[in-house]
């Protein structure tokens, strides 16, 4: 049976992704080897890192003054990775959630923070207004989507400090004015390549300039001065990602993604809007176009594990709620189809009329 | 026509690993989804993750008290993450070479560091004696395998203190006894998987006694609390570790691995002493199994892209040599058959004979 696959990351990737990182596991750029064991030196693979950077900035129209790396360890290591070369004196954070929650604990590492804006008054299930960001900060973090609470900055906010953002959920899923911005960063797993490589978009200038060392390997001036390659990159998430990128083109670009990304998410909150059973989560202005939160309304509360075997038979997968919110999460990412999202909302109803 | 891959990493993967992937990345453990876009939290990936540090333990007879990791960032984010966690006031270092250099550089802005030994003498054609190991020392830090020299040291030496090793390009080609180390790193993409995986053994009761605050992300007791599941992990890779695995479990194991490499590399060698071209770089006592360094004699000189064309002839990619040395350089892992390496002298001894 075809499976939907919800899953909030690692998640669906396209079969574009899928068919072509298969092949050239069979046969690497007509080298005669896997890209599972090419040499990250070798001319083919230097290729490849060269048009994913250089798509990587098409696509989101990066501006001069910015370059754009492909490192390992993950979105948690960038946690550190911010604070260590770029806060001086304080920087901001908004308390968004789960993962700023993440963010603000290594800060605190490295200088003074301070909470700018948060939405933990009510559970998180907004997005925090940025009325009062002081002029004074060496940085103002966000966490543009939260993948747990399904709240979404759908916008590159006019403030007073420059920004850095946390995009790991929802990068390619709208323009982006970069320019706001001194460094966006990413774990590859929603929009881009499987598990195993972190975007990271960075305003050169900015660097060489935090007061303390830096380990090598955590100083962003490394990866930029080596091109993202001073170490061994993960080759093979690396070279999905170029898939990624050359489909997203294909396709017509972000523009077209977010049009997409948007249909569907309408989709499924009107269903959501018009259920008896289901209720969303989020205030309707906050709601994440990737990460679709619900619940069932209290009158139907111990139906939950029913809907989910009951999903189950229709091949989605993915649902369950993360356990801070419980209920239901249904990831919209940019490879899920529109046909997916049908077939969820045909289920809700079909659940929702047997009870 | 066939390819026979002597790159010194990523290298050679196993026809065994690279089938097992491709089924995967079209079906992962009939979920019916790709393992490029499967939730790590998923049960199928947590028991990839189980057996993979299972069987990890197994093959290298790891005793009680050790945990396995498989993290991102590479071998050289272990650099600093080492000092970070186990240098309080002095530590030591065997200098064998670059490798060597890029972690002394790390250990430096966590501590004291001593170099206890060192080849530099020499230009590092053999692996430095460690006769004079102090007391006083949180741990000594060896390379036992460098790949940019082709010196090995393929034992586990008696010191009067704990050792901590980069095992990088030499792990799963002899037994180890673990217990002699804090910790063992590498990695991956030379004996195991393909890059962007670092697997640790760490003896977990020397952790937690580091004189700073150490960012989560860079703090062993992070990834051993949670099994090295804290953060979305190198998902392919690690499956791709697994298989790697298996196929050594296979074949016999660990000894029958170093049997099978320790004839490879005498095969090699011997073509290499019986050559009136070739001549190689190391002292005998220290010549690497992993990485056989070999130049054109005097004479010869000026031939090098004669050969390197020549041998391109045959399939053999990936011996030109590390600017470093210059020459010629074969990496031998585990993944690499006997035929190809007998490819090679073949070649070496037709090139000889027409010149």
């Amino acid at each position: 049976m075809k499976k939907h696959n919800f899953y909030a990351g690692p998640s669906i990737m396209s079969q574009y992704t899928i068919d072509h990182t298969i092949d050239a596991i069979r046969d690497f750029a007509g080298t005669g080897l896997s890209v599972l064991e090419i040499s990250h030196r070798s001319k083919e693979f230097q290729a490849v890192m060269d048009e994913a950077q250089a798509l990587f900035k098409e696509l989101l129209d990066i501006p001069e003054g910015y370059e754009v790396l492909f490192l390992g360890g993950g979105a948690s290591l960038q946690f550190c990775m911010v604070p260590y070369n770029l806060l001086k004196t304080k920087a901001g954070y908004v308390d968004s959630g789960t993962w700023a929650h993440k963010a603000i604990k290594e800060a605190k590492l490295f200088g003074d923070v301070e909470i700018v804006a948060s939405s933990e008054d009510d559970k998180y299930v907004y997005y925090p207004k940025l009325d009062n960001v002081p002029t004074d900060l060496d940085y103002l973090h966000i966490t543009t989507n939260n993948t747990i609470y399904g709240t979404e900055l759908r916008e590159d906010p006019d403030v007073p400090v420059r920004m850095v953002a946390d995009m790991s959920s929802d990068i390619f899923s709208r323009p982006v004015d970069v320019s706001k911005y001194d460094l966006i960063y990413g774990g590859a797993q929603k929009n881009l390549a499987p598990a195993g490589v972190t975007f990271v978009i960075v305003k050169t200038d900015v660097l060489g300039q935090a007061p303390r060392a830096i380990p090598t390997m955590l100083n962003y001036e490394t990866h930029v001065k080596k091109g993202s390659m001073f170490n061994t990159p993960p080759v093979l998430p690396i070279y999905s990602a170029l898939q990624t990128l050359k489909w997203y083109k294909e396709l017509g670009g972000v523009k077209k993604l977010q049009e997409i990304d948007e249909e569907k998410a309408r989709v499924l909150y009107d269903a959501i809007d018009e259920s008896k059973m289901f209720v969303g989560t989020v205030k309707p202005e906050s709601r994440s176009i990737m990460n679709v939160c619900f619940v069932m309304k209290p009158e139907y509360a111990g139906l939950e594990k029913d809907f989910l075997d009951f999903a189950a038979t229709k091949g989605i997968v993915g649902i369950k709620g993360h356990r801070s919110v419980g209920g239901f999460r249904a990831s919209l990412y940019n490879a899920l189809p529109l046909d997916s999202v049908k077939v969820l909302t045909q289920a809700m109803k079909e659940f929702e009329n047997k009870h």
